[in-house]
């Protein structure tokens, strides 16, 4: 079974790291006995392994990061879980598709690895990066990613502030444009919220809800724990 | 002589369309009986010639829309001024690639066009679009922009509000993870405020100020009708 957990943001207001996605996570590696971390979406990738590493080790699971393995293609074959982290997304893509990975990850994933993702780490199990809110630092070889999904995600999602004096777009100006260009669903996930897929369903979990945005309707909202239907297979 | 005004926003908060940059868009184009306007970075080309026309019709300025003409590049060329609007980045920059401008209007600025941009429209007129905060919608040939300037724009700068519960990345950290990865320097610059270009001198114009971000030093406050100095001719 295709098992991913997608999560908005690593840290939800007034919780610790990975603290209010705890539990599932710990379902999703419950037979995953060493998970294989990706740091690549942060500068500093020794301190972000050795955060992670020991965030897992709390909940007993052991966690080896790709950029120690001399051969990170087959320490993706070997993996018994993944988790990619957050960061910025371009920087994240580009090495994914630097290293050869964007395959041997898909390949894992669709055979049952279990995929963990916070943020630009959830951003990237989509067909694309072109929901992501990151500034684009760096220049990945083209916008694909993983695709695991059939829809794209939006982390962080905010819900427009009325009292707001800024000009520039609201998210739900932005996922607007996405869809005058393009055709794929976007669920939108608000932090403390988080996807979970298990092959064909597809359910929002956490506290804070999301919205799943569609060419030609308007953004309807998901209540926590609802399962989200009708993403189809519409690819771009 | 090279001319550029990059303006943040086309609004500032309480007043009109082009309003707070009137005078500067007057001295800009104090020579110019006919402008041309790019629309590309919004979706309904129409709607938004048809504003900005009117805009600066008020303003005594003929302004013809390049998504009109015949032939793009030989408008460029018999043009007297340009003026590219904000909207999207990325599909602004995508379709100044298709259409070949990209030279062009590298070529027509250098030779003393005037060139107007707003947020979007300032974003491409540095080297690249690496420090816009849009969201990718479309996947443009390359991140390299017009390259009229020698540092980037981030428009719409927004100053970290300490009371935010919002885990997602403020400004200051993406300008920041941009200079992990590059060394161009970033003028950014609030709303109400904008950068004019004559030839070598670079001077922060209007009234809500700005910040330059160098690589390895922190960023560094740009009041109100100060020039910019030091922005050297790093490229990336």
């Amino acid at each position: 079974m295709k098992r991913l957990l997608l999560v908005s943001s690593s840290k939800a207001y007034g919780s610790g790291y990975l603290e209010h996605c705890e539990e599932e996570i710990r379902q999703l590696f419950a037979k995953s006995s060493r998970v294989l971390f990706v740091p690549y979406a942060l500068f500093d990738r020794d301190a972000y392994a050795q955060q992670a590493r020991q965030r897992f080790g709390e909940m007993g699971i052991e966690l080896t990061s790709i950029h120690e393995a001399e051969d990170p293609v087959e320490a993706v074959r070997k993996a018994e879980g993944i988790f990619i982290g957050g960061g910025n997304t371009f920087r994240l893509l580009r090495e994914l598709q630097g290293q050869g990975l964007i395959a041997p990850i898909g390949d894992r994933v669709e055979a049952g690895m279990p995929y963990l993702g916070t943020s630009a780490g959830s951003n990237v199990a989509g067909p694309t990066i072109k929901t992501t809110n990151d500034m684009p630092i760096v220049q990945p070889a083209s916008f694909v990613a993983l695709d695991l999904v059939p829809f794209q995600i939006n982390p962080h999602y905010v819900d427009a502030d009325p009292d707001s004096t800024h000009q520039g777009e609201t998210r739900d100006q932005r996922l607007t444009e996405y869809l005058e260009e393009n055709d794929t669903p976007v669920v939108a996930i608000r932090e403390g919220a988080m996807v979970i897929v298990r092959d064909r369903e597809v359910r929002l979990a956490g506290q804070a809800g999301g919205k799943l945005f569609r060419k030609d309707t308007g953004p309807v909202e998901i209540p926590p724990g609802q399962l989200i239907d009708g993403l189809g297979v519409v690819r771009e």
